[in-house]
């Protein structure tokens, strides 16, 4: 999660992220939107286009001018958007309500997002999920803390079972 | 989302967050898996209890000790942290593999997180939903921006058929 992190995890960053989703693309118009400094606003662009978060096509011929579209690894940042957007809905809308609403063209019904497990549908509850070291672990640093032991950390245990 | 992002848009604060969903929960451990300097630490702690993310709860008497707990708010936190950790393994895994895997208690099985449509189940995809103004809109910075008109930012039209 840290290499994720370092890309996606700065306020500016996740601001500019959602008006991608907003069909958002140029220069001018995340500037106006967000109201953010040029300087800024061209070094998270960079850094999204460093990434291949964001692609630069140009929309403009003399003086060229290009525009910010999302790639595919972009695109599928949509579920860490969305649910970011959610959380805001629930737990920090004002009195008058959500300042969006989102409508899915293949039920036209609004809707809210929800987290599901690939396997059997279920909505995903922390509690009821478990982990376990991975063939890329490289370090006790990314397995859960087993808070039944005393305060030093340690390598968890995988269980018998899983 | 701005007020959501004010609240978890910090490299740190994300990092705190994946590490409260591995049963971390006291100030040492944190401290230890992170590598984080401590004042940085105790400022994303005291700011995630000031936001009702986290609540401390005392562990131990003379001297008293606490241990931070996600409260609803920082459960329902859940999907956003997911999100991350799998768009990670998708796009940031070395070649060895994921450092993690899940299973899913309800299913006993190795999982990926999907986000699907509360009405209709199906997988959101952005170009499959659209924005409109909600009770809440207070600028248009918050609508989608319609990219077949020129530059400048405008509000967008509502969709007749929603």
């Amino acid at each position: 999660m840290a290499r994720s992190v370092s890309v996606i995890g700065d306020r500016w960053t996740l601001l500019i992220l959602r008006d991608c989703f907003l069909r958002v693309r140029r220069f001018e118009d995340f500037q106006e939107r967000l109201g953010i400094t040029r300087p800024i606003l061209a070094s998270r662009l960079k850094k999204l286009v460093d990434a291949f978060v964001l692609v630069k096509v140009p929309y403009q011929q003399r003086p060229v001018r290009y525009e910010y579209r999302l790639t595919q690894k972009g695109l599928d940042l949509y579920p860490i958007v969305m649910s970011i957007v959610h959380w805001g809905d629930v737990y920090m809308a004002g009195k008058k309500g959500r300042p969006l609403l989102h409508t899915h063209d293949l039920c036209s019904k609004h809707f809210d997002p929800v987290l599901v497990c690939s396997e059997c549908g279920e909505p995903l509850v922390a509690k009821q999920v478990h982990v376990h070291r991975g063939p890329g672990a490289k370090s006790a640093r990314h397995l859960p803390l087993d808070s039944d032991l005393p305060i030093a950390r340690h390598v968890a245990k995988e269980k018998a079972a899983s």
